[in-house]
């Protein structure tokens, strides 16, 4: 702070909305609203440097704030005809907190300041409404008591239940003066216990206190815990609001309440909300009285109604988007003690968005600008009818959104045997590895107890767009009689549960779902979004079914297609064994050639599928034990063979040599190990099988007349030497395949995978040998950072950012600090060689706003994300234009 | 190749030694003899641009290069007055290979070419000696039989043994004439049974093929893996000499030889050699005969010795370095046939290498640069005597360097206790963990069957300088019996074994060792080097003895003091367990309470001992399973109680707790897991113990008044939020421990290691936080290329590095294009913000000569390497200084 004073505190009038920063949200729109010659009750603004002033003053309010406030505080009662204090017509005002971002309920409100033993017999003189007079007064001592005091709102609640038993009554407007006095005395008395001090009847003391109690405010544990679940900075602060009383406590042609101009549910613009007759504001807000919808105002105080109507219009207009309004009436007059833009559901969102194009008011840029991409992942899963839902057993990780029931199943064979079946099956499981994939196909949701939002779980459910909760800490399994314990209750293999992935609730029984829908809206937004953006947007699939899918939700291409996957099916994971427990190269070649036709017609349906389309298949990438069974494992059922049985020697050779095996394979640091590339150079036959299906597929569709783009990509690339290896046996193959003739004809693209930091740091060098760059951001954020997933999130990873020592999970959002740097060292490498170089991510980055933004300011040519969060991708990708500006683009060629 | 032919054949007398690449060394220095007027037989060089050349054309010579050899021999008859082919004095030659780097005994030979079925009666007549004539003859057959006819040489050899007992004759000096011309026959009719050829008489024909031979055995796979080995690039090709033959072999007058103009074993300034009267040069490599010491013809022909000694003189004043000169006798006439820098060993490069800077002839500069780091490492450590070997039982991979001989053991405990005895002890494992290493410390080597070069037990005893011998894969252990079998050989505990970790050999037996030393010329090396280098030298060491070692060796301080070392002595290990096993805060200080006076005497005793030197103590950096027993050892544990035991429930209860809390800390991939200050942040307890033992010893001794510079080394940090955390914590420790005045006096800093990719990335604002950078090229390696080091270097890796994917490999030489981009970008970010930060190395690469150029390039003001690994590090500190050169230089300073 310099010596010189800053201006504080601004009257409604010298403010508005561009002040937000200054004033808060509340107080800058309070002005605006003065300035639009709305109806506002006068009053004034503490601004939000105030507080920061503050607090960095150790929680003190200066000398010259308080002038400050003294001096608008003599224009409000210029203004008012009033006096602060005043026996015979006392000036009344709300002491309330506005922060910039909104922050609903979070912080504290006094309302009726400026009342004590004396101005409340000016108020009832005055007004001719003694109760009225000191229902006020009795409002304020207790928020006064409650806010200020920090006495909790407990002991007031009980002092006024027992008058309320007293009186015989359980209405509020039923008691008399008489009782409202009494009670005013028993909280005087409460206070004076509590606090060793008498209520204060200073009413400056009364209004300093208050706004210090406003700015404290700020650093309750509720708000802090708003702001870091709403990364909204500490040292913002909060504005406090001064404004002159209007009394919805003033009779029955008084009220007050809350309306939105359209309807927040579902869009539809027609006045939506509620209000409580002869109340105050927080009467609506304690819920001791059920408000009535707006619509009875209509008939009941049809002027107010239609004054209300219009002020909600002309602010809509105003601020182009739909108002949530606060509103008191005082004996028939409409004050407005609030607006700002509400808060509303994804398809309200879309639809407001979509009318207020139609109706002209927006563009639609700005009309995809305020699309909330992350609230859209609502409407692309399925949902439940919340009034079915009984009992809600457990709540874990929200870990794949959307909906699921069926018959709780406790393995993955009984899941595929169950399925086929046609039975609806949820899988439970502690946690899942690749062995249990066909079972999480064949299952409607997916539940375990340990694991994060990033386990094994975790990620195949979400790129499956199968709705799975992880980490439900509270469920204990029970093995051998096939059932599971949540909060006390039993469940069995077959009994129905309901899943909720996109909240984490574990539900009892069956309820009825809805299916999700592109409606109309979405579809609109999303032309919109076509026509805006420059990002292409692929879509991670391994398989025909999601392929199509993304298709149908306009994928562009695949930019991921994880063949490792393709070996998990049950039917070729032994022979995936066998190849990999070859002992020499010849049984080694047996085994791959029973896989070839396998992968050639996985290949060939999803060529099908994408016709016309850029396919990227990424060759073989995790370690081989991963296709192994787990050696803990192996080890329990050697020791369980039983020595009586004439099978054991047998069986015991054969575990013998799958431990050796494991053993032999087993890693220390797997991510760090032998996969990617480095299992192709050191087993070239696995990845020959691959790219000879890849051809042969390629071959086989070019016969059916099908527009093939295979895009072979080479994962874990770190040295050129590898590529550039790797890329003359494809090209070798492709001729053996094709001959020279057809080979020409087939535009095949070879790539690579920037996922290690090395390779984005010789970009240059890898360039020379590769068509595409698509940058896999799960492992080069792993690398970047030295987290490997699985250890870092159930461990440190939280700590970290509970301790705001990282500002989001980087698995989640991309690092552009760090791993951003390194992409862009890469693409810049790269086109410095080959300026129309094609660049990609593909990865759970891929689907994430934030992180789409950062593609589109980098330069590259597309994301890739699952199938599900294609359309999302469409947004934000326009998005990401809208905010980078045409202009500031870096194209191919602007790099040249 | 243009249009234009270029010069491919020089005579002698138009080359000199800088034409070294055209001309290959041999032909380079027969060409700078001739400019000094030494008596050097006449004759051409055919140059290595015409061997690459004949590659390109498909293994065929041009007709320009036969006709330029052609005019060349013209040249050469008239010099010599003879005739090629001539059937009365035939001129002879001989055929030489010479590559640009010297290859020896690698590529062919052919000599006295140009005989015939008729030159040899020529020859026979002219030196009226027809034994000589024929005994060349047959020479030249076998020779280009062998060479160029590519049949092998025994064949030869058994019908020259079959005349030889025809002959009834050992030597061939008394075989007749008609034995000769028997055996010519022979020789001729295997030619013609083999290559169903006739052996050609036409002279042209004869040195055309020996020259595309000579080029061709360019190729031939030892010259293949000597090249590898020794890193010489494939496409260099070799020049091919074609020499008048001068005959070593015409009598008792005659003879040849090969002398160094030093002793190469020890660098005495005495004529060092051997020869053999009456004789070519093959007879001596042959080894038929047993040459003479050179001393022998200084009484024999004392002119010619005088004459030798004399040019020995001169070449070694005229290249400046020890000469390993070729040269024969013909008739009591000196002949030089070969002269270049000769190979020595460590002790003998040292002392020439001081001497020729005493005697005038070199620079201090240039006395360095010839030093080759690599070899020193010889010198450094205990020998043995290798006449006292008895029995190679197998050879492993030579981990750590230097002879040790003890009393074979196979568990660490008994290692402990046996050295109490006084008993020296080899310590023989499967592969080693951290709970071995108080056997390692009291063991005189190390020998393990499994791991690689950078296995556990390799880095280790490095870093102590221990002998170490790993991945001896000949080794099978029988654990029941402890004793192991190598070799067909039973090995009980106590057996003596002796050790040579310099080359790998595990050898029967106690072989007598002798002492390393540092001689007068490695000191006076080191001053020199003292007084060049910019670089300064630290060490990695632990504990007060390797420090005390690191001192002795010249290391200016410690650049990591590795504090988990420390937690895995024997006394301590169970405390640390205890720390890491308790369930609560309480607990676990409890347990840091108990260690804090242990770490607290660690740092004294190093302090002391590093008196007015940095030592930087790198706080907690493993995961914490590491001090952990091993998961499966305990499941094992569990499954062999005995039921019947009444402690087996107690027992049981026991190790399942350990078996919960080791799946617990269990991780996916330790490496990229929860330690390093993850650790210190998710359990501030430890590091706090840590940073007050460090203040506490710190105090201690400036109470001494022992000056104490502590370095505090936060490892593992990625984002700078980790460091400014911890660093508040160091500050308000340091505060806490030594008041607010002492901590004023004691200058210690802050810094962290350099190790995750982001730290370098994102090194400007890291840098706020840091006093210095230490690079922990390990960890950085690891991450950067994605390798785990202890799943790469058995699995991948080699293979990488044999296909030549790789170059070297990455842990042992510092990747500049990678990791060393890295470094260059976090030097640069850092030194952006702070000019004068302090940078350096710890790691492996800290004592890699390579490195070592690059940490002088990139400008970083120390290495540290292991206490044995100093004085190298300082010799390649001063040789990196001089190859940088000093304008080149950016220090600090030049960063501005």
């Amino acid at each position: 702070m310099s010596g010189v004073p800053h201006k504080q505190v601004f009257a409604f009038q010298e403010g508005h909305a561009q002040m937000l920063h200054l004033l808060g949200g509340k107080g800058a729109n309070l002005a605006e609203m003065v300035r639009l010659g709305l109806p506002v009750p006068p009053g004034f603004t503490v601004t939000t440097e105030a507080c920061r002033d503050f607090y960095e003053q150790g929680g003190m309010t200066s000398e010259d704030l308080r002038a400050q406030i003294s001096t608008a505080l003599k224009q409000l009662e210029i203004e008012k005809g009033q006096h602060f204090g005043d026996s015979r017509n006392p000036l009344l005002v709300s002491v309330r907190s506005g922060s910039v971002t909104s922050m609903p309920g979070m912080m504290d409100t006094v309302l009726n300041l400026g009342l004590n033993d004396e101005t409340v017999q000016g108020l009832a003189n005055h007004t001719h409404n003694p109760r009225f007079a000191y229902d006020c007064y009795r409002r304020f001592i207790q928020m006064y008591g409650n806010v200020v005091l920090n006495i909790e709102a407990y002991h007031f609640e009980r002092l006024l239940h027992e008058l309320k038993q007293q009186e015989g009554t359980e209405l509020d407007q039923s008691i008399s003066v008489e009782g409202w006095k009494r009670l005013i005395a028993s909280y005087k008395e409460c206070i004076l216990q509590k606090t060793k001090r008498v209520f204060p009847q200073d009413v400056n003391e009364q209004l300093f206190l208050a706004v210090e109690a406003v700015f404290r405010s700020w650093h309750n544990p509720r708000a802090q815990i708003y702001r870091r679940v709403h990364h909204i900075p500490d040292h913002q602060g909060t504005a406090v609001n001064i404004q002159s009383m209007v009394f919805g406590n003033m009779g029955d042609d008084s009220g007050t309440g809350v309306i939105f101009s359209r309807n927040p549910s579902n869009g539809e613009n027609v006045l939506f909300g509620e209000y409580l007759v002869n109340a105050q504001g927080e009467d609506v807000v304690a819920g001791v009285r059920t408000p009535m919808p707006i619509a009875t105002l209509a008939s009941e105080m049809p002027a107010v109604y239609d004054h209300l109507f219009s002020v909600a219009k002309q602010l809509e207009r105003h601020y182009k988007d739909m108002q949530d309004i606060e509103f008191t009436v005082e004996n028939g007059k409409l004050y407005l003690l609030q607006t700002r833009n509400g808060k509303r559901n994804a398809q309200a969102a879309l639809k407001i968005a979509v009318d207020l194009v139609s109706e002209g008011s927006i563009s639609k840029e700005d009309s995809l600008r305020r699309i909330e991409v992350g609230h859209l992942d609502q409407l692309l899963h399925r949902g439940m009818d919340e009034s079915k839902i009984k009992q809600v057993l457990a709540t874990g990780l929200p870990a794949s959104p959307g909906a699921a029931t069926g018959q709780v199943v406790f393995d993955a064979d009984t899941a595929v045997e169950w399925n086929r079946m046609g039975k609806p099956v949820i899988l439970a499981r502690q946690e899942t590895t690749p062995e249990d994939i066909h079972g999480m196909i064949a299952s409607e949701g997916v539940l375990t107890s340990r694991g994060g939002m990033t386990s094994h779980a975790a990620v195949v459910a979400r790129g499956m767009g199968t709705p799975c909760i992880c980490g439900c800490e509270g469920i204990q399994f029970t093995d051998q009689e096939k059932s599971m314990q949540i909060a006390g209750v039993v469940l069995k293999e077959g009994d129905w549960i309901t899943l909720d992935g996109t909240t984490g609730r574990v539900i009892a029984g069956k309820v009825p779902l809805r299916e999700a829908e592109m409606t109309p809206e979405l579809t609109q937004m999303l032309a919109w979004a076509d026509e805006i953006r420059t990002l292409q947007v692929y879509t991670n699939a391994d398989n025909p079914k999601d392929a199509e899918t993304a298709r149908r939700f306009g994928a562009e291409g695949i930019g991921l297609c994880r063949t490792e996957h393709m070996f998990f099916a049950p039917e070729r994971l032994p022979v995936v064994q066998q190849m990999i427990l070859a002992d020499n190269i010849d049984d080694r070649n047996r085994a791959l050639k029973l896989l070839l036709p396998m992968q050639q017609a996985d290949f060939e349906g999803i060529f099908r599928i994408m016709a016309g389309l850029p396919v990227t298949i990424r060759l073989l990438d995790p370690p081989l034990h991963e296709f192994l069974p787990n050696l803990e494992e192996l080890l329990r059922q050697v020791s369980q063979l039983n020595d009586e049985d004439p099978e054991t020697p047998a069986k015991k050779k054969e575990l013998q040599v799958l431990i050796r095996k494991v053993r032999l394979l087993h890693e220390t640091n797997p991510m760090l190990g032998q996969r990617g590339c480095r299992l192709g150079i050191v087993y070239p036959e696995i990845y020959d099988m691959q790219i000879e299906a890849v051809f042969r597929a390629a071959d086989t569709c070019m016969e059916e007349g099908i527009d093939v783009r295979p895009e072979l990509m080479v994962p874990l690339v770190g040295h050129a030497a590898e590529l550039q290896l790797i890329r003359e046996r494809i090209e070798d193959i492709a001729k053996r395949i094709l001959g020279p003739e057809k080979s020409g004809l087939l535009a095949y693209k070879v790539g690579t995978m920037i996922e290690v930091p090395r390779a984005a740091l010789t970009a240059k060098q890898i360039v020379e040998h590769a068509d595409f760059f698509s940058f896999g951001t799960n492992d080069l954020t792993q690398m970047t950072f030295g987290y490997s997933r699985d250890d870092a999130e159930g461990k440190f990873l939280t700590r970290y950012i509970d301790q705001k020592l990282l500002p989001y999970n980087p698995f989640q959002v991309l690092d552009t600090d760090g791993v951003g740097q390194l992409i862009d060292l890469a693409v810049a490498g790269g086109r410095a060689v080959k300026p129309a170089l094609k660049t990609g991510i593909c990865g759970e980055h891929g689907g994430d706003k934030a992180s789409i933004l950062f593609c589109q300011r980098t330069g590259l040519n597309y994301v890739s994300c699952s199938p599900f969060r294609v359309p999302l991708a469409r947004i934000a990708a326009a998005q990401a234009r809208l905010e980078v500006g045409v202009a500031a683009e870096r194209t191919p060629a602007a790099v040249l």
